[in-house]
């Protein structure tokens, strides 16, 4: 039996430092869950002297990641470069070079997965990418192991921190939107340049790699539908909250019908759900199966040390793995065969809604609204319209029973084309059956 | 590679049957997913006869569980007999015939779960018990692989549906303890004897078998401090509700300074936690790891379908590892020699405490019991005095700040043996820290 597994970091930023020090710090508890040494050999990073919490010296360092996946000592290479490139080639050399990965690239993975996933199969290799979605929460190994006697119905998650922090902190401190995301970029929440959270790619990039899970097909950023959050007015977030809702940026994976539902986009959930409860930097994803029905996980979406926990427990694996000579016990993507599945344009998807007119305030305005909606088949729940204002437009907000996208987009684009509303229309959808 | 695993059932009950839908039901999946077929050979029952939703007459049939552990094509027995005879002389004759087993045996794992496991051990048998505790909720594999990468510093459970479902139907529809335990007999939710429910064994049980895959050493039953829910008053509910908590039935699996805390009582909990959010039937978990921090893990924590899907995703877990030829690949208690860990006497440990005086009402009565506790070291957080009633006993309610158990149990004795106190005080712990 092996009694050491090595491995090698390659990028020692915020994760990899965390990484280092999981390693470190649990060290004792790891061999003996093993049975063997995991040894981290090599860190690689092009900037090897700037301040880090943890003594590299201990290790083997590089600026060259060539030389570290030339290295026959090592079994895994940990990828924690971020982004497309080089982080693609890392990997994909690692991989000829028969070694196994372990990356919480999500970008890398749903941008370019089919070839990533392709190239591990190719070489036997094992691909590990925990630390991808939902940062520490188990949710890859749920759905490949935990959860693999189900079919997988839905996935609905709050999947990226930041948006869930600024939505959070808008309720609660009663702000608009630029003051929360100023607030969350003071708190180290948000990044300079929040693009990729806010406007919902980087959930998208975890909705595919959860799709492609639960469904066994690789989906890739471009099946997603996605909406960020920057559109949504502190006035939404109090009419959500008098209609009994809440809204969070969501990413929903449905199978409905032979095909896929795959949308991030901002979401009123109902107050009393447990995803609703989700606040501030968390995490956390309903996941519905056929025979275990509605299942949720939570914990910390990104952050050091729970990211590690993940990068370490996908080490573990492999290790063991390796020790017991079983390498593609499971395969990398669950399961393979499905690829008849397609995904539903958005135009075809089904969903409540709700809807903020600006309209002026007078009497037979509602009839004209309502009987917009009416023609395109939309029947409506609830109508609030609070504000008085002769002057001015005044919002009118509504919520709608299940109607087809394409029929509300239309109803939305007429409504918004008549004299008497003024500026578009927000239209948010709704999903209220979570549990 | 094998083509095919086979799997013997014996135990045919509500679970089992639940067992047979899902690996008829979702076949195609499980084939897919383990690239070989998982084949239900044997069905062992001693009542074949009775009504049940599925077909028995595609599988052999017996009444005699030897038959089926003869059988040299079984790889894999499935004990849900429940109890501890025969189920343990089922399980044990099956690992020593060099079967692997799974099982949903809470009872047996507690209390005769260390020869159990070293049956396992020593016959080089895999031991699968994921539907044992919570479910449908994957937490077995989450502390054994999803979380490996942690020391587990706690774990706080919500591991008991019909008691947490009671406790539910008390709050929501204002009822005392005997009418809402009638109300979950009606609906099924319990059952004629609660006992093992109410009196929080079952979630004991479930306890000391988190303990020893968190800690890895064997805990038993006989280490879990238990108390039920039987002497809950809707009043103490009421009481909680004005202080900002919510009484849950709890179990508490907690490492403090190389001793654990291993108990089940009802707990206040804060009303803004997740598990206060957890209602009706539904378990959760939250585990605490020294890197990923606070997880949460919810879903149905018992049921036909959602137990059938914990007890298919060990088959599925054993029949990779014979497929791969890993067996043994993790260890039954994920790791061991942590065998100093002692459990720390519950009169030992420190927590804050609701506590409901009944006492005359009368000037000077409060001075008293405060001066007691004074006494103690004991310091008081709160205090509510609501009725007035100079003829008879009223409530007194206090929460302390953290105490040791032992002085706070003096100091209740000395209150109790006053002439102004009537009746046994209620003492409910309370848990603040809990995200």
């Amino acid at each position: 039996m092996r009694e050491c597994v090595q491995a090698a970091l390659i990028g020692a930023g915020t994760i990899g430092t965390g990484v280092i020090k999981v390693l470190e710090k649990n060290a004792e508890v790891i061999k003996r869950r093993l049975g063997a040494y995991l040894k981290l050999k090599w860190v690689c990073d092009i900037d090897l002297e700037r301040p880090r919490d943890v003594d590299l010296s201990r290790y083997m360092l590089t600026k060259d990641y060539k030389e570290v996946i030339e290295d026959p000592d090592v079994d895994i290479v940990i990828e924690l470069v971020g982004g497309i490139h080089p982080a693609k080639e890392i990997v994909i050399s690692a991989l000829e070079a028969g070694k196994h990965v372990v990356t919480a690239n999500k970008a890398l993975l749903a941008e370019e997965g089919e070839e990533v996933f392709e190239a591990a199969e190719r070489h036997g290799a094992e691909l590990g990418f925990e630390a991808s979605v939902a940062g520490g929460i188990p949710i890859i190994k749920a759905i490949k192991e935990g959860l693999c006697a189900n079919e997988i119905e839905r996935i609905y998650g709050i999947i990226n921190g930041t948006a869930n922090y600024v939505l959070t902190k808008m309720e609660e401190e009663h702000l608009d939107f630029e003051s929360a995301l100023k607030l969350a970029q003071e708190k180290g929440y948000a990044e300079a340049d929040p693009t990729l959270d806010i406007e919902g790619i980087d959930a998208a990039h975890k909705a595919a790699i959860l799709a492609t899970l639960a469904f066994g097909r690789a989906f890739t950023l471009k099946d997603v539908y996605v909406e960020g959050i920057s559109g949504i007015e502190f006035m939404d977030i109090l009419f959500a909250r008098d209609l009994g809702y809440r809204v969070k940026l969501l990413a929903i994976i449905k199978a409905v019908d032979g095909e896929v539902e795959l949308r991030v986009h901002p979401t009123l959930i109902p107050l009393d759900s447990s995803l609703a409860a989700v606040r501030g930097a968390y995490n956390a994803l309903s996941v519905v199966g056929n025979a275990v029905g509605h299942t949720m996980f939570y914990g910390m979406g990104a952050g050091q040390m729970p990211t590690a926990s993940a990068v370490v427990a996908d080490l573990m694996d492999i290790a063991r793995n390796i020790i017991s000579g079983s390498v593609g016990r499971v395969p990398t993507m669950a399961y393979r065969e499905a690829s008849h599945l397609k995904v539903k344009p958005v135009s075809e998807i089904k969903s409540k809604y709700y809807l903020r007119f600006s309209a002026v305030d007078r009497p037979g305005v509602l009839s004209r609204i309502a009987g917009i909606l009416g023609h395109y088949g939309i029947s409506i729940e609830s109508v609030i319209q609070k504000g008085r204002n002769r002057e001015s437009y005044v919002p009118i907000v509504m919520t709608t029973h299940e109607a087809r996208e394409s029929e509300m987009l239309k109803a939305v684009s007429e409504i918004d084309s008549l004299d008497i509303t003024g500026g578009k229309t927000v239209l948010i959808r709704m999903e209220n059956n979570l549990d």
